[in-house]
């Protein structure tokens, strides 16, 4: 697998709204995207730091596992996601090497990547999601 | 204040050798830098993914705040670190905005980086850490 760069940093929060004054009045950053992911049940703000996006969580349903997870640990960072050049086959070679995958296969995420998620089991207790560009 | 990129994340870890088939083997990053931090009660590892850096932090002591952090959370991700050009003016500025400040000044870090962390209470519980390099 070649990993080129970290494509995103997911925090969930409550509200992205009640976010915005540290990520833009505080750290300086813009928020360049709001966009909803229907099959998540979750709104999502992105911000690009370098290479790097902040993505917010917010859950739109308390069945959404962001709902969840803030029930259970409170806000904070949610997961790290990995850019790779090639998804599916990335996710062959960890099965192979015994990684247990939340994903079996490349699915649609936000910002029209496409994304899957690695267990926490296998990841060292990271939430970790790999991302390819479609092209 | 002006933030050029996330300089790395540090993820609380219980053994960073247990780790290195995971980050190696798995993710195939490279670990270039293990280092002490003796102040901290920490032992680093350093990985480079692009632009960012993931930092293992393996407590020493069981006085150390990341052996605390997973007592009370288990492992995973711990902080973010941004990079900033002037880390002395950045954190007058927040402090001028209400944010609150865990190091009031900056300090050394790992890898010879002047930090200071800012306190979640401020930061939407997200443990946040600024950077600079010192030239």
């Amino acid at each position: 697998m070649e990993i080129t760069h970290i494509e995103h940093i997911g925090i969930a929060v409550k509200s992205i709204e009640e976010q915005l004054p540290y990520y833009e009045g505080i750290l300086g950053l813009k928020c360049y995207n709001i966009e909803t992911v229907e099959d998540q049940k979750v709104k999502t703000a992105f911000f690009m730091v370098g290479q790097t996006k902040i993505e917010l969580l917010e859950p739109t349903s308390d069945e959404s596992t962001i709902a969840k997870f803030i029930e259970k640990r409170g806000e904070g960072i949610h997961h790290i996601a990995y850019a790779t050049k090639n998804l599916g086959e990335s996710l062959k070679e960890m099965e192979s090497k015994g990684v247990r995958l939340i994903d079996q296969q490349p699915r649609g995420g936000a910002e029209g990547l496409n994304i899957a998620f690695l267990h926490p089991k296998s990841t060292g207790s990271v939430l970790t999601e790999l991302c390819e560009h479609p092209e």
